[in-house]
Formats: structure tokens, sequence, C-alpha cells
């Protein structure tokens, strides 16, 4: 199941594997002539194999497709932003969508593995089976001393990513976050927005994620990350009793108004969206607002995204505006 | 029936006739020592005389009353604001509180028609009538060359203030109402704010009312006030027709947030009550919000008014926000 659907977890919201990996003696992405034979090799590589895990992936040749249609699947979080422009890049991605293996990203290889919850252990075991499917008949740009190659040098060692969304509303609210995110980062944790890098923390959905790839082994990289997210969740279920306790009209208040305020509107951003569910979350989540929505807010918030909304065709942005509030209202 | 209770009218929303009159050879209330005196006797001969209509009203001594349970009679504006401070202070009020006549206000006698709608000329018929009944034995304090003596000299002559309560929430949005409200000043007109004079237009509720009562017979100002306001209403029903013309996704999406957050909100304050309650008027008036609450909007608007909403007892402010917003919640 996608990970954003029937997503019951609270605080961490889900959670993400992404391993880079590249071909041996072959040229990275952005240096390589024939990225189409090289797709090939790896498509062959993982549809021909011998794990039946292999039989499950789709391939999707991201050249054939437009680009809002790009941009809802990175929406879904399926691929990265960076697949969505460029040419000679393709996906296969699972029949449940927790599984995708993106080809000519800035890596030949960016395979990664997305859930509910929190389950960095169960995803990165699964993204070293598969990984071990694919280098069964493949051999990857590996150096002893280094570890995986990579494009970037910042993803060489390990080449994992793993990264644990966070919905922080209450430290959000009380201002705490962003001492929150510095400190983080100052242990080698990188605190991000809903889109990965450079991207705003709509929704107070925030991704964290580890910065070191190199000098660290992938177990002790996902050991550190759940113990800095373990103290994180402790942190936002503090700040949200003492909202209960200190401003418990105030708040109450707001996430009813956000919950109105969804329930009629006529024409809503998407900023805005993200903002008003995600006081639905946390009201939901505390037991202040009812669950009787048709879908769960954090699906709406995914299914109101721009190019999501519009059904992957090009709109302009005050119809887009009409249809998400129309989306939301029928739904939450 | 008050002026406020199932009151279906649209943009003329109610009609107030106010005479000001003063006994003969007695000082005015300000210079006046024993007012108890001068009040019993004008209530005598409201309540004694031979007219059918005096026999409907409830005598009410102010002095006997708290400060909310004035604030909130004021509210309801069956008394003016001036009736809540000082002592010595009474009014005489009919069953289905159209009318009510102040005793010791500014002026000895101020003897207010308050109905709903537009009926400028019915009121003030109806003020006639009540006004020759206490003449019948009383003598007023007249001149035959100023006509009705008064404390202020604004009021001397009619002594009569005639004023229309208007909804103008388009004009309002289109920031057209400042420009109204000078133009109608150069013609004599005052326009002002829900309670009167030095109040603000909240909820765009705007009382019109003549300025003149000098050298002006009764039924000229009257004349003069409906051909203003005639005027008004067209340019209210032209500025809606243009919001719905060029603006109809703004204009549903304000009114049906405004509906939503009425329908949803925990704490609100007064301002903001009116401010959205007036979006809902307009909404029902052009058909774009259903009339589906257990109240009217205006009823809504002013059973929420700080004093009123509290039940004519002292309660802190986060707990009549509270009350307001749950009184509206309940009813709209």
């Amino acid at each position: 199941m996608i990970w954003y659907k029937d997503n019951n977890s609270d605080i961490v919201v889900s959670t993400r594997i992404r391993l880079a990996r590249n071909l041996d003696n072959t040229p990275f992405p952005n240096a390589l002539g024939d990225k189409k034979a090289v797709s090939e090799k790896i498509k062959d590589a993982i549809l021909n194999g011998n794990s039946t895990l292999a039989k499950d992936f789709d391939f999707i040749d991201l050249d054939s497709m437009s680009a809002p249609e790009k941009r809802a699947m990175a929406e879904e979080h399926l691929i990265s932003p960076d697949m969505c422009s460029g040419t000679g890049k393709s996906v296969l991605i699972n029949k449940d969508k927790t599984m995708s293996i993106m080809l000519m990203e800035e890596d030949h290889i960016r395979l990664q593995i997305i859930k509910s919850g929190c389950c960095p252990d169960e995803a990165y075991s699964l993204a070293s089976k598969v990984d071990d499917v694919i280098e069964e008949r493949l051999t990857y740009a590996f150096d002893p001393d280094f570890g995986y190659l990579t494009a970037c040098p910042t993803n060489t060692g390990t080449g994992m990513r793993a990264s644990l969304m966070l919905h922080l509303p209450a430290l959000t609210m009380s201002d705490n976050i962003s001492k929150l995110i510095s400190s983080a980062g100052s242990l080698g944790i990188e605190v991000r927005g809903l889109y990965g890098e450079g991207t705003k923390a709509y929704g107070s959905l925030y991704q964290i994620s580890n910065r070191a790839t190199l000098g660290i082994s992938e177990e002790q990289t996902i050991e550190k990350l759940k113990n800095i997210v373990g103290q994180m969740v402790e942190m936002e279920k503090k700040a949200r009793a003492a909202l209960e306790k200190d401003n418990a009209d105030a708040l109450r208040d707001r996430l009813f108004r956000s919950y109105g305020t969804l329930k009629y509107a006529v024409v809503m951003s998407s900023a805005e969206a993200k903002s008003l569910l995600s006081d639905v979350m946390l009201g939901q989540n505390m037991g202040i607002l009812p669950k009787d929505g048709k879908i769960d807010p954090l699906e709406c918030m995914i299914l109101s995204e721009p190019a999501l909304i519009c059904g992957g065709k090009e709109l302009p942005s005050a119809e887009r505006d009409k249809k998400r509030a129309e989306f939301i209202r029928k739904n939450i």
C-alpha cells in the first residue's frame, strides 16, 4: 500500500530508505552518452533476475510521460523532483508502490523504499534485498576504501539516505522547531521540508535524515537516526501536552476553525491546504477532532498537491485552487 | 415583535424614529434636582392616560438594574447607550418592544419607535400618536419660532431623529462606502455605526439619519431620508451584482469560509462575529448560502453582543468569547 493511504501513524508519518548505486566502468549519468542502453541493462538485470521480488515491478519510461504526470509521481514521492526534468530517465515501481528504482537520476540507480510509520530497520532490510538482487547480475562501482562511488561525494560510502517524515505541529506552533533543527544539524542530522532539500516544511511535516555516508555503517546510521527521532517524538509529545494544558481553548479554536474552513472553502491554495490539514491531523491524533472524513488528512494533503489534483493535466491555478477546495470539502 | 427577530428584510434592516421632548417650566435633566419626581409625573401621564396604547407599557427603573443588564438593553437598542450611566433614569417599554420612552436621558423624554424593515412613515405616525397621548396630559417646552426645545440645540425644532439601519456589505467590500458617507454628509445626512454616534460600522451595518431638526418639517425630513436611502439601496444592489459578475469565486469562497468558521470556532470576539455574520446575511440574501440556521444571522449578531451573550451577568472576556462561539455554532 502506498505510504500515505490509510496511514494511521501519528508523529512519525513515514520511513524512506534510499540507496545510490552506479555501475562499474560506466560514466555517471551527467557524463553518459547513451543513457537508454545503461538503463536497459539495469532494467534487464532486475526484471529478468531470479528473485520473485523482481517480478513485482512495472517499468515506466519517463520520456513517455507529460510534465504534469511526472510532477504527480514526484508529489507521491515515487520519484525525486530531479527525475521530472531532463531526458533518458526511467523508473521501476512495484505494485504496492513501496519500492521504486529510479534510473539515470544523479546516479545510475536510486533505489527507494517508502512505507508508512516508523520502520527504518524493516525498510533497510528490504532495500538490501533488492540491492542484492541487482548486484547478482551487475557490478557496482565500489571502492574498498570509500565504499559505493556516487556522482556527488556527499553520497559516497554507504550511498544511503535514511529519512523519517515527522509531523511536528506543536513544536512548530511553539516555535521550538528552529532550535531543534540547528541542534540536530550539529549531530549530523538534516531536517528538511516535505519534498527534501530546500523545500519548506508546509503542513509541519519534516524529513529527518542522516548527513554522513562515509565512515559509518548503514546500521549505525539507522541507530543514530532512530535515537534522535525518538527524542524529537518525545519533545513533540511534551509540546502537545503543554498546548493542551496551557492553551486548551486557543488550541481547540484553531483546530476546529481549520476543520470548518476545509469543509466550506471554495478556493484554496496548496500551502493553505497543507497548513489546515496539518491542524486536522493534529486534532484527530489528539482526540480533539472527529475522524469522520472519507479519507485521512495526510492522503488529502498529498492528493490535493498541484499536479495530482489536476489528474496529471495542466490547469490554470485558479481552476486548480477550486478543484482542490472541492476535493477536500467532499473528503475531509 | 422586537426589530431583530425573524427580520427578513434585506438591505434596509430596520427603522427608528426618535422624538426628543421636555416639559415646560422644568430644568433639563442635567440641571434637574429631583429627577424621580419629574419621571413619576411623565410615567403617570402615560400609564394613566385614556389611550389603549398606554396600557401596553412596562415601567423599568434603571437604578434597580445592574450595569450589564442596562448594557444588554442598549445592545437590543431599547435604550440609548447614554441611559446606561448616571442615576434617576427610567424607561417605559411596550410588550412587543417596538416602543420605548426613555426618561431623563439628555432630555426629559426620548420617545423611540423601532421596527424591522423600511417603514419610516408608519413609524413616525406611531410616534406621533404616542406623542399626542403624552401631550394630552403634559405641557411640552415649545417655542413658536424654534419648535420643541431640547437640551442640545442640534435637536431643537422637530426634536426628531429618523434613522434607517442599512446592511451595506458590498459597498463596504468594494470600498465605496467612504465616498458615500461623505456625499451623504454634504446633503445633511449622517452615516454612523451600529450604535450611533462615534461607533464603528461593524458587520457592515450603518445608521443613516437626518442631521437637521430646524427649518424642516418631520414629513420633509422623512421624504429626504427615504430618497437618499433609496439611492444607497440601488448602489448596494449594483455593487452586489458587480461582485457576483466579476468575483463570483472569491465572493463564494469568502462567504462560505465565514459560514464554516461560525459553525466551528470555539472562541470568537464580538467584532469578528459581526463581520462573519454580516457575510452570512449577504450570502443568504444573495441566495449563495442556505437559510438553515435556527435563528437569522442578524438575531445572532444582536444576541451575541457582550452583555446579552452573558445573560446580563459580568463575565471575563475569555469566557464571553467562548459563550459567543458556542451560541453562534448552535444557532447559525
